[in-house]
């Protein structure tokens, strides 16, 4: 499987799966062929994913990431039917400063955990690795191990399309994920702020990786992110470190005192690891168990996924709404009509707003 | 005027203002008289703004704010029959954390802006202020001897709706104020975060208000908000504070290095003053004067307008895309019905969504 494969444009196809469904009606001519022959792809796709098998579970993320509208069409069917064997995993988020470690982390926790009987599926929300090649799942050299591992998954970020598409695909191929039956889904991003915002959107447990003694930068990048963290990690825990790291996670538990309760009930506790060592991660994965048990007693667990399926419905909505009005070809000729006009200062934009709603509300009233 | 004014649903009003050009037809029965009842309350309130009239630009504002159907198409009148006498102002958004003494900040510099021969307006952009009452310009005994000048104009945050409905509605005001001959548009917010980035859609420059030695949660508070500052002002730099303050601007100068330079290619500096003694106002105003005149030179200060335009295209097009669907009764009706049934997980967001849209669709091509 080829790189190229993940650039397609993951921001439209989902909206676009919703858009069109209309598009494969048998009644059209062609349309019974054209039917069959993606009923017949969705059955083997739908069959090997149930099976566990990870080059169909790869080619299923691919048609969810593809900006074809018959691969959406396709994905769109695909992941209405993997939607009753999914939801049963539990979805970690995890995030990190540049240079926490991300990659070694992911690595031996992810075997840690499969050592643990579990199967193990990485995800990745990073819109910025194609510019910044920031995604680590994009380097699957730095996680040889984990990779090859017949009870893991790794699939690098989307990398085309906006932070709200690459969300959305990702939020679709944790689906395919669980039905393939992986019970533990990690969603890594880069620790820039908005991503972090899309994976509370899907995880049920956010843990953040940190440093010690990162200098002003990091105490920047990691503060917006801090308030949202069930547990924080301080990685690098080792050698000449392991002072440095004990202080952080003092200066970092006093830290978290300024924040409110979480709506969990949950209080974030701070913990030293040492990915490099395989050290730490027992008491991480302990940390993690008790809050799922906390969570599923005072039922915040599901009112949380709940919320989160709330958010999806709307969110989808709005993208389909906007793809239909954006992507009509006379509607992206006058658009750019209109900017030319705002920037020459010939048209205001509430004026040329209302001219390009005008031609389009009429037209879909014919 | 009372206070309830301003709590009407600013979220609408603008949106509708859009989608609903077709509601007044003169054509449609009675629509002629509507039609010319309309037509004459515009000419008052537009001559009256021109003319300077406080009053009438108020009731003009209270238009864009209101939630009535018929208001909101006098409004998107109006606020095109203002556009061509706009943009002739600065403006300036101004923000900073909970006790910097914004109100008394904002009271002298406008004092002294009206010294130095402006017109000074002042608006908000705080959709908290109903609820936590952060919205100091809500509190007008506190800035008393600004607004009772006659060359000020001081409005309170719409407090009803989203952020983004409050902004937009403070947008169109801004419109609203410079057709009014005010050539100093101040615009303030609260330190929270979202609302500096709808002030940055708006204003020309941005001033961050800070506190000598704020303690960590306020470090947390400006971190974010630093990087959007084009100056920052250390008030309450008086008395015994005085020291403190020199000290704090010495940090202040040392993080701004961390920051990338701004696309204005202007080096933001830190200032201290002492609004209640009045004290490095003048330096202030200075500061501001410079970054015009160098955003004008290198032609920033234009396209950032540009800039801000283009947004409001696609912002203002993408709100009446989702009002016109949310609004629909038949819509609402369904949207509970189907967030009960995801509630109830009997079925998915995703096909909840997709009939959703299909059924919304259908009827749009009745």
């Amino acid at each position: 499987m080829t790189k190229k494969k993940y650039t397609s444009n993951s921001a439209l196809n989902v909206q676009k799966g919703i858009e069109q469904p209309s598009q494969v009606n048998p009644a059209l001519s062609g349309g019974l062929k054209k039917f069959k022959k993606e009923k017949l792809s969705i059955d083997v796709l739908l069959n090997g994913i149930l099976a566990g098998d990870r080059s169909m579970l790869s080619r299923g993320i691919t048609l969810i990431e593809s900006a074809r509208s018959d691969d959406q069409e396709i994905a769109r069917q695909l992941v209405n039917k993997c939607l009753p064997h999914s939801g049963k995993s539990i979805r970690l988020g995890i995030t990190g400063v540049p240079g926490a470690g991300k990659s070694t982390f992911i690595e031996a926790f992810g075997i840690h955990l499969i050592n643990l009987g579990h199967k193990v599926a990485v995800l990745a929300i990073d819109p910025s690795s194609q510019r910044s090649k920031g995604s680590i799942l994009g380097d699957k050299t730095r996680m040889e191990s984990l990779s090859t591992n017949p009870n893991a998954f790794i699939r690098p970020s989307a990398s085309a399309g906006t932070l709200g598409g690459v969300a959305r695909a990702t939020r679709e191929a944790v689906i395919l994920c669980e039905a393939a039956g992986f019970d533990l889904i990690i969603i890594e991003t880069v620790g820039v702020g908005q991503s972090e915002t899309a994976v509370a959107q899907i995880a049920d447990f956010f843990l953040l990786l940190m440093l010690a003694g990162g200098g002003d930068e990091l105490q920047g990048i990691k503060r917006g992110i801090m308030e949202m963290a069930d547990l924080i990690v301080i990685n690098k825990a080792d050698g000449d470190n392991l002072k440095k790291a004990e202080l952080a996670k003092r200066e970092y538990e006093n830290a978290l005192h300024l924040f409110p309760l979480l709506p969990s009930a949950w209080s974030p506790k701070v913990l030293t690891a040492s990915a490099l060592y395989s050290k730490g991660l027992t008491d991480i994965w302990n940390n993690i168990e008790s809050y799922i048990e906390l969570t599923k007693e005072n039922n915040y667990f599901k009112e949380n996924r709940q919320e989160q399926s709330i958010h999806i419905l709307y969110d989808n909505i709005r993208q389909s709404l906007n793809n239909r009005f954006f992507d009509k070809p006379e509607i992206k000729q006058k658009l750019k009509f209109y900017e030319e006009q705002i920037l020459s200062a010939q048209i205001s934009p509430y004026q040329a707003a209302q001219s390009l709603l005008e031609s389009y509300y009429n037209s879909t009233k014919k």
